[in-house]
């Protein structure tokens, strides 16, 4: 009985001490996560085998949320439309840390150490920086009466990011997480979100108050800010926008970069030699997310409304749509593999996430999920500018 | 008693069953090994606090080894001198699997999908596949008469080589990887390594037995191999080359490639939109890696006898010499951290491994190694052709 009891008692802490991984020893490499917007909820995925492993609850309002990665692949930090900022331990599927850190918060950034998050806010705006080990906040950079848009993290411990009524670009130098050092530089009006090239050296704003972008060389700051396609947004005719696109998104194969046009059935093509126009491929709606594979041979563009259940791919050399089929309601986000064998599609209004193959367009997999939207791999840990 | 007596052998239990990582729980996203070369050892490391975590021993000869990554991360594939092929387990710090494929080995590389490791020969020549999960032989490209070098992981499954004695360049579709799909082009004389563009498009092979170098578009096998930098090698002079440089190690800023020349004191900077030569960068020696950073924007270059104590970096925008110095005593390789906060500097003589900032080129830590020589991080897991 004594021993029986002990041995309860014993059972029951060996359970404790070794379940606190439900997911097992295992590599981080191939983890993966996925936004289920409609409850509050997240998936971790893997992307050797395709398969769920855990899902974490009581994120808050997750309809447009995005996530970035610790160093070590192990945490996701994700960014929730509500400004809830959470930290999840992907290993043992659970929230360390979160913070309500604002009324309404569009996403956010890791800095290249690893040791900083910060978070573009829309209401009160503003961006702070956080502890990525506590999430203790640590400062604000202000922009009184503006959101902030497309923050985004630049080698030398620095983030970038753009402010919508203000119409400025701010680098945050964040090496004193606490004391961070601002300079500031003119855009061009309504900066609605941001990309960067992937070696981290120009930032280009998409702006939806007047045509064109606003560049800015970040290994030449001192030259300041300038416009480029500068024929290029809404122009004279005024198009309906239903969605506004995402510059995050953005990829690009060899020297050419490709952005979904605010309004117009087009993706751009832009030479990133000269940052002048190169092409204007036409597509099937208003794209939102032009993502290019990894080996720059494919780019997978998505749609709004009344074109979201459509795909396109566009092949990288020729430049011209390949391949367009109906890939169910509400095609949300793709996401490539890291070496792009496969890339994962979210259809939100079908409940599941497809994994395509990138080299026949197969479906791998159909994963069961509720109303997913954003997907992202633990890969993105590597990447500038994420 | 009886309680004392269940209590310790239940102790005991717990210990075997949690003690299963040596690391703990931890991601995996931010391991490195590090090539004890003297000692068939090796040591892991992580890049965040930049700490030795453990050491692997059994691992044969080491003295010409490299790595690459399982898709997750979370295991090792080490290549030996003598042939050896061994799986480790970061995690749990040990040797999973291990053969001895061959004579004598020079490299391998991993499969776009993760399932299967290519193992390049010299000893008896040609190129073997094994299970990336069990290291099950599954088949072999023989190459009769003729050392295999260069191998590298391309999309679509598949693998790239080439053969020194028959002047060949290999492309293996290993989908079925139990009857690999072999096409053969011609190269130039006595290939020596080879290198790749990021996007797995350009197979590049330097040439030991002619000037140029070989050229094949990926995309384009049909059109065949040609020669690019004519009049660049060891050319009339048939000048003393101490060691051959590696070409494995190259890296791309923007558009242009940096290659170290064989047997003379440059860099040869290639366009990659035209394949020609757009600058020679004189350095301090005669170079064998040109590693360029995640950012484009430094060259770190190391040197063969008598000038393996220098380093020397090259700005990525004005291509020139920006810092010299003596770094110690037989520095091997360097290895960028993947957001490139940092590189990894192996100093085989002074048993030990430096760090330096990019940013100021401080030296962030000393880790004592024994003989020091290759560097890996794990976000290799992730990139085409390494």
């Amino acid at each position: 009985m004594k021993f029986l009891a002990s041995f309860g008692a014993l059972g029951l802490f060996i359970l404790s001490a070794c379940a606190t991984s439900p997911l097992g020893i295992r590599g981080t490499g191939d983890l993966g996560v996925v936004i289920e917007r409609a409850s509050g909820r997240i998936s971790i995925v893997e992307h050797s085998q395709r398969s769920l492993l855990a899902r974490v609850t009581g994120l808050g309002d997750l309809s447009h949320a995005s996530v970035v990665f610790s160093r070590d692949a192990r945490f996701a930090y994700i960014f929730g439309r509500d400004g809830g900022l959470s930290k999840v331990d992907l290993v043992k599927a659970a929230v360390v840390a979160r913070t309500l850190q604002a009324g309404n918060s569009i996403g956010g950034a890791i800095s290249q150490s690893g040791r900083v998050i910060a978070v573009s806010n829309y209401e009160p705006g503003g961006v702070r920086l956080f502890s990525a080990d506590t999430l203790e906040p640590l400062s604000e950079v202000a922009t009184p009466g503006s959101k902030t848009v497309g923050v985004i993290d630049v080698p030398g411990e620095k983030f970038v990011f753009s402010t919508f009524e203000n119409s400025q670009i701010f680098v945050i130098d964040a090496s004193d997480p606490r004391q961070p050092v601002v300079s500031k530089f003119p855009a061009g009006k309504n900066a609605y979100d941001a990309a960067i090239t992937p070696d981290g050296r120009y930032y280009l704003a998409g702006l939806f108050g007047e045509d064109g972008l606003t560049l800015l060389d970040l290994w030449h700051p001192e030259r300041g800010t300038r416009t480029i396609l500068p024929q290029y947004g809404k122009g004279q005719e005024k198009l309906p926008v239903f969605k506004m696109p995402h510059l995050e998104g953005w990829g690009m194969a060899g020297r050419l970069s490709f952005l979904p046009a605010v309004g117009r059935h087009e993706i751009l093509v832009v030479d990133t030699d000269t940052f002048r126009l190169s092409k204007r491929i036409p597509v099937a709606g208003q794209p939102v997310f032009a993502v290019v594979s990894p080996d720059g041979r494919q780019i997978w563009v998505n749609f709004a409304i009344p074109d979201n259940h459509k795909l396109q791919v566009i092949d990288g050399e020729t430049l011209s749509v390949v391949k367009t089929w109906d890939a169910g309601k509400g095609v949300l986000h793709m996401e490539f593999t890291p070496k792009g064998d496969a890339v994962w599609v979210s259809a939100r209004d079908e409940n599941r996430v497809d994994v395509y193959s990138t080299r026949d367009f197969s479906v791998l997999s159909h994963l069961p999920m509720e109303s997913p939207s954003g997907i992202f791999f633990t890969s993105r840990a590597h990447r500038i500018g994420l």
